[in-house]
């Protein structure tokens, strides 16, 4: 029931592609993630994924077309829905997703993280 | 699949204690809502809520402690806590929470709203 710095936890790491859970409510994770470059192509069998923009814009690519994701913008990726996201500079974001999440989807590589630490 | 700005969407309405569904994902709702005020001491017996500060700032009462939220802090409410938001200048916050979720909780009353807009 304490309350949560954005800003201040954003700080507490440097690494990419790295999600870091900071709350829990609901059996839904809120992660923050800095993304730089190219993430790989997958989707989430069971899982919706939301990604707001905290600091910075990304592109979301889909099979058919692209978004781009400015600062205080966010979008909604559906379950089986074939993304990647893309950065060509940093971009601080934000995750709400369930638990059960696996970062890579159904696509698993050197880039696939089974365990996520809390900050 | 589009995307949503916050801003753009904070702008499309001006009544206090009236959340706006914007997103929906894994049986969870985004929410935006303006708030001023006193809100009335309330509980969720099923749902934890999450309110994170988008512009302004407000105060989180519980029954023994008071906390200040400002814009990019988050607090997470776990279910049976009594809570009562105070803003006492406007501040316009997202929640996320699970789509059964009724605004005053236990607490029914004028401020109740039995059904939520989408924007």
């Amino acid at each position: 029931m304490h309350k949560i710095n954005i800003t201040e936890k954003l700080a507490l790491f440097a690494e990419h592609w790295s999600p870091k859970i900071v709350g829990e409510l609901n059996g839904q994770h809120v992660k923050l993630a800095k993304l730089k470059g190219e993430f790989v192509w997958h989707k989430h069998d069971a899982e919706d994924e939301m990604f707001l923009v905290i600091k910075g814009s990304f592109r979301m690519e889909y099979r058919d077309k692209t978004i781009v994701l400015n600062e205080g913008e966010f979008l909604i990726v559906p379950k089986g829905v074939e993304h990647r996201p893309v950065a060509d500079e940093e971009v601080s974001i934000m995750l709400f997703e369930p638990a059960s999440t696996l970062n890579t989807g159904d696509a698993e590589s050197e880039l696939t993280k089974h365990k996520l630490d809390w900050i």
